[in-house]
């Protein structure tokens, strides 16, 4: 196993091991007669290249990369309304099996491009065959129409090397209006549909079989 | 085993074969130089107790049920954009291993609701220890804006038992326009984001690591 | 992506759909009361460098892989008695969504290495992006016992590049002798074992809970 | 959700959290040049009617079934040879993130049905949606051999409800002699083993491909 590989499988394995134990979660409160906050989670470690290039650009030494990249590992809980977010950002910072080491609300801050999220960077520790590493991971928080945009920027922003054209831009504002909009309305029938997720959990109890 | 089990078994199979085939056409999709047509793919058996209610709701016999309730196994194809949507079904209308049994387009046709999806029933042999079966499946094809809506509309649907409340249609139909409103916006940026996502796709080529 | 990654492509999707397939008629058997002949279903697809070996080894053109090369596209089912395997093949060989190429029967006919297994290749078709292609796979079919006494052998003869040195293969020629006995003695108990796992089966039906 | 669905909700958490953990150390070795002690792992949660059956017959109330019945979540660790047990033993004890709280050794003090295989228990604690709760889990390690031996002993112990005729005891005891004699042959070319495993696993860093 080359040099790479073998720094980046503690990060494999604590993205693997949070991917477990934050779907877990989201069962526990389907299986529960809650409204459940968290739609979906995802994760990923960022690929070689791309830690390379962000390297070069934010000037980290490769010695460093375990302290000043806090992405390498990624997690990202997607929820339904914009208000599961700080119920997930509470439960996050009450378990011990992580430590919270900084956070960035970019709900109440939205950036200029019209990106929204919340971002949360941990030290996890896995257990290894040469013993216990901490790794940092960052986890995302946002809801699906946050998270449908923001895929998109991601693409854009890549094409462009950071650039995107000026009549670009003013497209994904507005698009990011659009994704705003819809969380507005959700958020509007909410209680409603809260409500209406309980009742549905308690009846599916005995059968199951949703989409997943 | 009893009754239910026994029928819903090649259901079950049926769901999990299409599932390893659709996401393997998304795989091979990422991996070429093409845009990506297929989000994410879904699937589910409809529960026993669901099976009962609609079949005495709609008047089926139970020795008709494979034939008459054509819903039983269902999958789920999510986009990002509304043009691939017929993509998929070009794709799907080609295979020789599923039969297209009949078509309708609720997006072209939305409903009252707000509804907007494209249905495809298929009949597809499943290979079993008794032999094989043919059995009937649901397609879906959506884009993720319209997934969102459809979710929550399924919920509230279930909640008053198909009698939701004047105010909260009003709602709905208000949320229906903003998740049409986001499509119409990608849709704007959609060749942007194709030409972006290819560029992205040949990068990756040598180095893995998406959030999946 | 590169030409090997898009020659090996649905020799993947293969492995992939054959895994579902086989294991949704162990999973079939193990909620019926009859006895299950498929203890797990493994999978692979041999690994580049293995294919350009064993290419040149037996002179075979590039071109011709796909023909040529019958087990680029491998697939394993392990059973817990010998009478499984007849078992497993009358119903592979029934089955229409495979057409069977070539058998070779390595149990009757044991190698002298002591290697003893069942080996089927068959044609199967894959739906791409492209359209449907073809491939070759090859089926191995053992018990538990002959798998063990395989995976070492194959460890070794990766070693010594296929020259066993003699003291070797006597040690090997013996722990064959202890598979084969103990695929003997386990024989003798089938029946008892048989009765006995269809009461567990039915007793299970109610509540779950086994080793996966 | 009833009663038993949340009592047995964090020892399924407990059982896919330290699947992940184990089947993580299984691939690090993998991917090291060392042999691997893990074959294979697997979990399961006792089904409710077992639980209720061994607690009426070891008499232990339900208030007390997280203390006294230690196997409710169970792991196994599977390995090659008998020497890689306790490699997997000394690991389990230098975790900190479970406790071991007891160990029995039935292979040096194989029982008298032949039964051979250490039992850890471990306290494990998870993180529910209802705040921190520790359960206890029992990890079985054996070989192979072992595993294949004890799978059917298990089904007739089942079967005759603990009381195995005197003429099937005798087979089962003989067949463990055939599985006995199956590790001690792997035992003594263990060595040779293990260095060809290192060779191929070096090999094998640039190309991927093992049957799983």
């Amino acid at each position: 196993m080359n040099g790479w590989a073998i720094f980046l499988s503690p990060y494999h394995q604590a993205v693997e091991e949070l991917k477990v134990k934050f779907k877990s979660l989201r069962d526990q409160y389907q299986r529960s007669s809650k409204h459940t906050p968290i739609e979906f989670v995802t994760g990923r470690v960022k690929p070689m290249t791309s830690i390379q290039e962000k390297a070069k650009r934010k000037n980290i030494a490769l010695e460093s990369l375990h302290t000043e990249m806090q992405d390498i590992a990624g997690l990202r809980i997607v929820c339904q309304f914009v208000t599961d977010i700080d119920t997930i950002v509470d439960m996050l910072r009450s378990r011990n099996d992580i430590t919270v080491m900084s956070e960035r609300d970019y709900i109440k801050e939205k950036k200029s491009s019209g990106y929204r999220s919340y971002h949360m960077v941990i030290d996890y520790p896995v257990h290894t065959i040469e013993g216990t590493r901490h790794v940092l991971a960052e986890i995302q928080i946002r809801t699906m129409a946050m998270n449908f945009w923001a895929t998109i920027e991601h693409s854009l922003n890549y094409k462009y090397s950071g650039e995107i054209p000026e009549h670009v831009k003013r497209r994904l504002v507005r698009a990011a209006e659009a994704a705003y909009n819809l969380d507005e309305e959700m958020s509007k029938i909410q209680d409603e549909v809260r409500e209406a997720q309980s009742i549905i959990t308690k009846r599916r109890e005995e059968n199951k079989g949703t989409y997943k």
